[in-house]
């Protein structure tokens, strides 16, 4: 049968004062009424029951999971390993009820422009990976030639609605590289978005990672698990295991995807919604992001984003989003400032 | 005996969203940890006591002035009618108590630097004014030819701490003008602070303005107070009565005056204090203004004035400040928007 298994364990440092650390992006209402969280689920609902949902989160998290997705299975991880851990957990799971399964592996915090869409794609590439036991990845078609993403490189162009073969990936390139793959057509963006045969990818990783599935098969004795995980060298799935391995499939998605890798992006992606409880005088590209806390006025400003909370405001200039960080760095050595970190 | 009387009726759509309409400006912790109204009164407490403060204010304000200035006696008006109703109110109950006192007739919502001199400065000017029975303004030092004030023209340049008459009244001048009379050093803003000897000021409302004499007598009998103080033209107590004195006096000021008019000035106060719960990254000439309310928190920002409270944060370049009004005057029409003026 179909599993869903989303990749929950991000920290969300860049989107405070919004997320904070016992509340991390994923688990925001950043885009609507639905938390991210809930919009990964509920983008395949159609393909896949809540109960082979697995979500694989921290320990702190638990009882988040518990609260927005009910019924689903929470893997709850002593500390964050990277992602081939997380799917090596949730493979082993798998494996033990449902030999024959396919996984759709999701991150729980982007968002899609044109859901039904993606879903199609989603039901293609996992019919797609079950049926010829291959492991398939969806590669997003790049709209930019973004420097900051790893890319999927496949033969020749592709078109529309066709699984193609992987040719190779490549890690995050220069602008000019960036360039030229946006214009062959021939290179997509790993969003890390994997459909995967639970017995191809368990067979990958004991071949490839075999202290991550010993890891892992440890998780039934709590005694040992902990000890085993913590020892385990944080290694990405794509690392671990894609780079490796051969008879990779690809399915290209052009669905409005974006990695909502800050402000800047929630920005863009809210920019023509109507906030509450603002008032304006004379503003042009202002955008208010969070719908809890105090209003918000502006008189004769321009190209900024605020991000509202009831015990913080943070405003800056959208290109200067990736300083959230530094921001909380900063806050946790002022006097008071970890009280709202 | 002196007597101090607070003008404090302002409603102070300026100072939106720290201030309301329930709670105007002069009854805010602006500047410090008194209110201005606090900081009028204490200004002068070694000149005045308690018990010979008035206040004069609107009847929505009487708890205020109550609660932040105890043991003063509130005259509460019905409605504002400007300056001249306000001190005629004043006169005719100081007149009555106290043929021969003085009062000293402040603004409530200044700011001043130097306080020690301007206490010695009120002081000179109520012992000049009582003893040569003479009406005697303080006349503030310009630092810059400011197009918004009434000017005092005096004959001669004049020497510190020397009383000298007054040659006339200049309405708001053009910048042309205002650069001329601040170079002649004979002209002085007029910051609406009167000396004024209760016999002298008595004897020329009932030349000048009858009809506010008369209403102001009439306080004592409520049934008619309303109505005939609300049927009084509002006039100032500069064009009412100053303009058509004659034997006026003035004493120079140079102490850092300021009529905190707006934002920008506000901003300019406090532009050397380190505001609380603020953190910013790579932020210039920016103020924060009020201390209660959520965290502020900025990245990449140049001159800017953010006006904190718990239910309205406020957003714009000082240069803006005079637009607060035109917001709030939008905020009434928006939905809810009434709840938080």
């Amino acid at each position: 049968v179909n599993w869903l298994v989303i990749l929950a364990g991000g920290r969300g440092e860049r989107f405070w004062p919004l997320s904070r650390t016992a509340r991390p992006k994923q688990f925001l209402r950043l885009l609507g009424d639905k938390t991210l969280l809930q919009e990964t689920a509920s983008r395949v609902a159609g393909l896949v029951d809540r109960e082979h949902t697995l979500v694989v989160t921290g320990r702190d998290y638990q009882a988040l999971v518990a609260e927005q997705l009910p019924g689903a299975r929470v893997l709850a991880e002593p500390v964050g390993r990277n992602t081939a851990a997380s799917i090596a957990w949730a493979a082993f799971v798998v494996r033990r009820e449902d030999p024959g399964g396919v996984m759709a592996v999701l991150p729980s915090d982007h968002a899609v422009g044109d859901v039904p869409q993606f879903s199609d794609a989603v039901a293609r590439a996992m019919q797609f990976a079950g049926r010829e036991g291959r492991m398939t990845l969806l590669g997003v078609k790049p709209t930019r030639p973004e420097t900051g993403y790893g890319y999927i490189e496949i033969r020749e162009p592709s078109r529309p609605n066709q699984v193609v073969p992987v040719a190779a990936f490549v890690e995050k390139p220069d602008v000019k590289r960036a360039e030229a793959m946006l214009a062959s057509g021939r290179f997509f963006w790993n969003a890390g978005m994997f459909m995967l045969p639970v017995n191809v990818v368990w067979q990958a990783l004991e071949q490839q990672l075999p202290r991550v599935v010993a890891a892992v098969q440890a998780s039934d004795r709590p005694d040992q698990f902990d000890a085993q995980f913590r020892a385990l060298d944080p290694v990405s799935f794509d690392v671990g295991v894609m780079e490796h391995s051969r008879d990779l499939s690809m399915l290209p998605l052009d669905v409005g995807w974006d990695d909502v890798g800050s402000f800047a992006a929630v920005a863009r992606i809210l920019a023509n919604r109507a906030p509450d409880r603002v008032v304006w005088e004379r503003v042009q590209d202002v955008t208010v992001i969070g719908d809890d806390g105090p209003w918000i006025a502006g008189i004769g400003l321009e190209h900024l984003v605020v991000v509202r909370t009831p015990d913080a405001v943070l405003i800056l200039p959208p290109e200067e989003a990736q300083a959230v960080r530094a921001l909380v760095r900063q806050l946790t050595t002022i006097e008071r400032g970890s009280e709202i970190t």
